[in-house]
């Protein structure tokens, strides 16, 4: 039973469905086919404004192909010290951007304080030339602890970032789980509370593999995303595939519906939780991830009834628990119920 | 009908197959899965000698992620002129390799001369820290023009460079083309003949995106190449659905069929051409694509009736044609009658 | 009076003298000169061991074509938060190494502590490839704070760096002023307490800009560092000016002397603060830097007078006092009488 | 007897003054002296014209600095395949670009031209995004065949540039010798011909090491130039010596007489060299290199003799003989004497 993350569900049908009705006949190649070029459009509409949309394989190319583009080598990095960003991306927005500096700040329940933010970049450039210069935030929604940004939280960091003369990127690998915890339009935590560009996860979200760069606004970022995606080996030539997952997690708001089943899940499993003596959340749940305290003997002891499960790096006692659209009421019943032995 | 390119035909039904077949149930992330796990093993049968595989999904990633590997950031990378590293992948050698400076080299039919080769790389170092240090020769099999080497060529070729110290990568996005026009064991056009890592093309052989890097020896290299994947965005979190694709090909040789009839379609092609008074053949046709000579004219009208190819850039009067496993004999027929007109 | 920094003051008379002297007829350009050359033979004698020189420019460039060498793209250099190359680079090391990560890390006194680098390198490669791989760490002698490392606290340093298999750096911007305050053989503090490569620091101290990498064991190393020189534009075609400083330094100790001078002159400064009741030691004094707390009006004060200093950035009450070989005690007691009215 | 390159002679006595008088005292660091703040204007009076300028230590430096901050790290720059960014700086033009391509082009005399530019510009980007993308043109003056661009040739260029939205650079290592050669205003054959930033080289001139980026127009440039200076460790501390030398090159237009001087060296070789039977001039002497062609035991004997200079990489048979302002006509007639024998 595998609660280890939601990349290793397997995906939705209709991601199989889509990939295998994209397969007729020939199409353009390099985003240049019938299912890319309506991703423009389809994004807009959700978004409730025209948006560009590239589509791209992985989240940390999504991450960093936007991030690269917004900010120079010499630039600075402000995120939340567990961001995927800089710490599970092996150095990638380095990479992808020649050298510019991530500045990991604290933060309560994972996510950035707009006061930290702008601490941060007021502080950062007093030795002129000689300091980099903080160049792009970036915030992630739902965060690495399973909490989401509420739209105001957003505002009051857009805010700070925005009149400091930086940009915003969310990276959104779980951003459907955010939206459908926050039960809002996914306008209201994006381009309405300051967002500039959007890292859009469906991979986690029961795609094979699909994710999406979403800018708003800001067409003169379009060139230089499109040629670092190119030139990562990330301009995929039967883009359609990707695009094609892409259109139909849109269909009929797939992508919420399955959000929705996993965070419901993570509900589940975090109500049993609070109902035991020898557990606790460590976090609040508000998306599809549960971060258990509990005795490492009682960690292990789960782990030797086979249930799959990270402990947190360098915290024997905290578990990540995560939930997918595959991960059934049962599951979680069998957990609790081994939880309480 | 499309010409266009062999990336712009539909996957085989059995990449579909595959896919669906390993969308059961959970897998563990980022290659860990059992589907990848099995490539070094399959890949070591195909070739008749251990070798390391990593799954990647695109040509260009699998290039440039191998190659960087084998030369600093200040290291010549010696290739044909028309080489798809030197032409088509919007610099992704030198951002991967860190600036690593490219040579293209002239040479007949698209194929790198040994002598060149010698005569380049011991020219190349005359001014020491100077100059740039040729550390890597790329060749392509098939070639850019549709021609393949035989592998003696690839012997000699392999001499000069390793009696120079430096490594021999092959870019194989129509591998499969080449080897079932040279009609030999895969190991033979590789390591046999000196090729000391090897980018296996599956996309344009008619999976959706999947290719490999193959690593003969040098397990020193794996390290280096494992987190240039990573950190590039190319470690799919799913990488069973790549991984499936791959040793789908590899089941009953799939590969080397769909491979072979997109070859005959080839041959097929340039009989037709070769009969045509008003048109003639450019390159000798080896593997799947066809490079044909006729009046700016003649090409203008067959792209008129709905004809898809490319101009050759700079050549007005040289159409290519790439057929696939998906062109059919009366699509070739057709095509030819065109020409006819 | 100039307390800024110990690089505004005037180079030394011995080394106009030793650049004059150098200017004799023509020689080999690129560091090939007669003084470059003798360069290896007189550091291995300074260090009593077989050592190798990189004569160049400045203490960044040394620092980062020596850090760049030890450590992959994807690599993690740990150093103290207060480090140079953390803070006041402009992310060189990141350019000269394709994107390596600086961790930085806190420590008292500004140095850092052999627990903490032992438990931060265990701590970072838990998720393996996820991960950037610490590969250096780098130590400032003396430190930003004014302090230095005693050998038998390098010694520690190097062996929770060495047995976990990374390589150790030291930042001699002042090592000349930290090996004067230890009054150890510079041995002591490099080499023999494990120190693999040094920044051996001159511009600070009396030159006109002079620094050498020194490599210590290792020829493996020689290649790539004289490659990272050439490719950053920091092979001098006239590199004699900079041998012959360098050379004039070890005549007679001389870097010893200066910064003694400088060293006296910080200790004179020094005890005038504990003497005064309006002022305060912040850290320990080691070397050539002082830094002094006292009222923000304060300092104000002894600025509007014309004292130049470094408000400490994030700290109005913190003052950065550096005293140079051209620093006199008269001027120390006028800024002392300033300090007590 | 020295004709290897002018960056074996000595540096003019004027330029050790400049540099004992810039040694007075405290100056503020990192190019805020009182020296480098009047280069802007006395540069603006040399160019009679509002120009920026930054002083750095090598011509690499400034090469690179300047073309990284025009060229996107997907860009391409063209020059002329014999031109010192493409075979002499060993990548830096990659490195600090983050990966750019060269583009290195044939033309006659070492010269490019603007059709070919045009040319090249136009069919490099038939393929989009899967092209590198031209970015700068970059000329060398005097080239590296020591013949110089007429205003009229250059205009040409800057034409066929600028319509196609590049820039163009000029690397001028030998500018004061090409100015000398064509007798005309530095404005002439620098932005009144339409060049955009010049490298104005000192060093091969009489300096010890200097070297001065010169931006006409284009304000938006410096944030990017001074931050690639910094971050390549270029940022002196000590500029003042630097931009002492450059002063004082200015004085009473010391640069042409160093450079007048040089060049009628290099005639009065040439018409030796004319008037011998076994050796003869292979490109019109325009500055102060003489290439020299004949016997390859000629040119042997004349090494044995004790004459230095260059052989021609990869032509046995051809000198390269370089005159300074420190080449006397008499070692020119012992020269010459010695070709006679």
């Amino acid at each position: 039973m595998n609660f280890t993350s939601d990349n290793e569900a397997p995906a939705h049908p209709a991601m199989i469905e889509a990939i295998t009705r994209a397969n007729e006949g020939f199409a353009t190649a390099y985003a240049n086919d019938e299912y890319s070029r309506q991703l423009d459009q389809r994004f807009s509409e959700l978004f409730d404004t025209d948006c560009r949309v590239l589509p791209i394989a992985t989240g940390t190319a999504a991450n960093c192909a936007a991030i690269a583009e917004l900010s120079p080598p010499w630039g600075a990095i402000l995120c939340h010290q567990l961001a995927h960003i800089q710490n599970d991306e092996n150095g990638a927005p380095e990479f992808y951007s020649g050298g510019a500096k991530l500045m990991p700040l604290p933060g309560e329940n994972g996510k950035l304080d707009p006061s930290t933010v702008a601490a941060t970049i007021d502080g950062a450039g007093s030795h002129g030339v000689h300091n980099v210069k903080p160049s792009v935030v970036s915030i992630t929604q739902a965060t690495e602890c399973g909490t989401t940004y509420r739209p105001e939280e957003i505002r009051a960091i857009a805010h700070a970032t925005h009149e400091r003369g930086l940009h915003l990127h969310m990276d959104g690998a779980r951003f459907a789980n955010a939206v459908h915890h926050l039960d809002c339009h996914p306008s209201e935590t994006t381009w309405k509370a300051g967002v500039d560009v959007l890292s859009f996860g469906a991979t986690k979200n029961g795609a094979l593999t699909a994710e999406a760069i979403v800018v708003f606004g800001h067409p003169e970022w379009l060139e230089g995303m499109e040629r670092r995606r190119k030139r990562a080996g990330h301009l995929l030539s039967k883009m359609r595939y990707v695009s094609a997952q892409l259109l139909a997690m849109l269909d009929d708001d797939l992508w919420l519906t399955l959000a929705g089943t996993a965070n419901e899940r993570a509900t589940q499993l975090a109500r049993g939780i609070e109902a035991n003596a020898r557990a606790s959340l460590h976090w609040p749940v508000e998306s599809n991830e549960v971060f258990m305290k509990a005795e490492p003997e009682k960690l292990a002891a789960l782990k030797a009834q086979g249930f799959l499960f990270h402990i947190w790096p360098g915290h024997d006692d905290l578990a990540r628990l995560v939930c997918s659209w595959a991960t059934t009421e049962e599951q979680v019943a069998e957990f609790l119920g081994a939880l309480d032995e």
